[in-house]
């Protein structure tokens, strides 16, 4: 059986503020990346979202964004890599406080926003993520968009990582999402959703949206989102069809301990 | 041989705000508490003196406040018990996450600030801030204030706990500092503030301003600034003194080992 | 014809996060208290909010709170008065500055949660208020509960000050809110809000819950809520039973003028 | 005589952080910049800048910044125009909120840091903060870099717009700043900066450091330090030898005046 996993962001909300749909996605996914208190969440948001994921058994990661709470961490900052590192240990430290206390370890890192994009891209940035999560803990999963320079260094500097697609999301010729705005982008659909994630799987190969070559990858974790009825619909159907089509769907830990 | 430890807060600069004479302090001093982002301090400003704590083998230790920047910690705020325990957690952890980046793993927590001066005298609060530390590494040492509640609870969950006297306050008869602007609160010259100390040291006990009876205590750490040319005069005339007397100055983590 | 005034909080969101119900709110009522950026709201929020009420004749005014967006201002703090009177007359400045641009100036001041609590009780933290107002714009209605020491102040100081009672909380025999929590604090049903506010209105008394003597008020303007569909009903139900009842329903500009 | 004017960017402090050194550069120009709250400075700050600057008969203006306290407003940020817009207007309203507290109202507005640089280089950025300053009141005076886009768009929209240039740093063929860190960027030595300014002024051109040809402008404003002892003494020096060569020294509002 193959083994996959569905993740999501989570823990987003801030204070009086409430976002995202945390208690309905929860049950259809096995690994949560949760905000830790810069574009989204405090301690009190942390800890509920702790509470809630260790309920139903689902891992736990960090959700590390830029120090930008109004931009929700979305907008591109300029900051030195050794502030990127240094920020990136501090959130996840900061989230391992709280697991601390509610007693469910962290199992992995997957950078928030503005941060995973430009580390997607920029190899130093890159590193110095993936060399601030090796400081902090070398046993955390890092969970980085498929073909990225982030997945490159992961790899490279030895962390067990993790590919990741995204449902919703179709993928220009160079392996990138397709940006928001562009005729295709966007796949809104649930039944289009599945199609468009059965064959990454099956075919182990993006495929981009102007028809250029397949791109060879290898997911372990499929990106869902919560927020809105037709997201949820798709997490639920792809969590459905992909049991029923023999995948193995399990938690990060699972995933590591299997590496 | 007695021994005793002088401490003093720092890593309270936050971008590009300098507060503090870190530096000055540093070599003076074999505790140092760091302020965790909340009330001051930022990933790179903990990181730094992170190091520079390491290079002088100075033990490290969480400053968490409240969240409140603009207010350097000091605003009484009212925050919830169970939030106080989910935000102590939160910045004992992100120190943690840059100890492991820097290679200097923390030794102790102290609270600032207003957050300190409630738990000092609210047993709930102290209760919580204890529950907190202990959640994330119950081998942390406690620095609390002879006499107060924040002490008691320490003891009383069976944390390590390191009674703090300060070189510069002066106290009422009910072990608490008198309040600032009050006469003879603040000790301003080097050698009051050594005779002081000294007194309390050689009786075990505090000295009330208004001459009511002493209190019986275990001070094991000394509070010092390094703000201001005579708080540096005085920690470093105490440092030479007590070296001189026969105490034997050391670091929280060598208190925590003896224990 | 009497007049009056339905008033509510609103602009309350901040950055991706959103709070409150204000599109569904502002049709039902004649004055807008805007969050300024302290406790909610945001320069594009701001904006936006300032836009909405010009669409529909709505008079906006100042919602100033503490610095304090994770508790959205709602936590108590201490801040010295003359630190109050200058973050008032900040907030108050702010929105003016996005009410020149989107050409609907603001007619009041409206002061937010912990701070309005604390105001209510505080002579002097209500005159510092009022200085603050007054400094920057004289002509500003200041709107407080009745019976209020900031209401008081207001009258004192010779601001136009409309009284300011809740459709949806009981009162104490001392003319504060029945605190919440308390049996009896919350009017939830509609109509039970309604018969409420006519009795205080026809009776130009505060009738407390504990059955003491009515207390005497000049109540100008109602505060609704907007959030929760029970609180939608009563500002509905509020609105169309006044205008039936021969209220004049009418902005705070209006009222000002009619002074 | 020629009219110039020495300003100086102050009152960026922010509760127990002190930065700059206002009290010292404040006797020595004729028009102070006021941080705003957003990357530096707080209502209170703001209040006794004013204060200051009153005292001393020394215009005000704001210098609003990105929402960037830890980075003090010098990371670039993508934010939308509108945005822009909108917080330029946030910031001067809440400076003029304050101005009319103190008594003393404000007369220009010279955007700070990150956001000035790129309004410096990029139209629509530009025009959004002139529209944002016209929307607050169109009388206010703008302070922009000479040859920038954003005085060519204050000189477009009909802002009265006072051309800057810089005491302590030389500029490239196009007529920009040289950037920090390359030989000769920064000018250190207060008779070369002297020097420096005498030439632009005495040929209405700024002479490119790498002796491409010189670029005509009409400088109206000096910007000068207050951070360090040799910036001071630039000041000063500039200050006593512009008045012995028989310049007016005179606030922007005077300049106003005379336009």
């Amino acid at each position: 059986m193959t083994s996959i996993n569905l993740n999501a962001d989570m823990g987003e909300s801030f204070g009086a503020y409430t976002i995202g749909n945390d208690a309905a996605i929860m049950p259809l996914i096995q690994s949560a990346n949760l905000a830790c208190g810069f574009h989204g969440g405090d301690p009190m948001v942390m800890q509920h979202s702790l509470e809630l994921a260790k309920a139903q058994g689902v891992s736990v990661g960090a959700h590390p964004g830029y120090p930008d709470l109004q931009g929700f961490g979305r907008r591109p900052m300029t900051i030195p890599n050794a502030e990127v590192e240094a920020l990136v240990a501090y959130q996840i430290g900061a989230l391992m406080g709280l697991a601390a206390k509610v007693g469910w370890p962290i199992t992995h890192v997957k950078p928030h926003g503005a941060l995973n994009n430009f580390a997607c891209e920029n190899q130093p940035a890159a590193a110095a993520i993936v060399r601030a999560i090796k400081a902090v803990d070398a046993s955390l999963v890092l969970v980085a968009p498929v073909l990225s320079e982030l997945e490159n260094e992961g790899h490279k500097q030895g962390l067990v990582t993790a590919g990741e697609i995204f449902a919703d999301r179709a993928y220009t010729s160079k392996g990138t999402l397709v940006t928001r705005g562009q005729p295709g982008a966007m796949i809104h659909e649930p039944h289009d959703a599945l199609a468009h994630i059965l064959r990454i799987l099956e075919t182990s190969c993006l495929h981009p949206l102007d028809g250029s070559p397949a791109l060879p990858c290898q997911p372990k974790t499929i990106c869902v989102h919560g927020d809105g009825e037709q997201a949820l619909a798709t997490a639920s159907l792809l969590s459905d069809t992909l049991k029923q089509a023999g995948y193995q769907l399990e938690t990060l830990a699972t995933l590591r301990a299997n590496q």
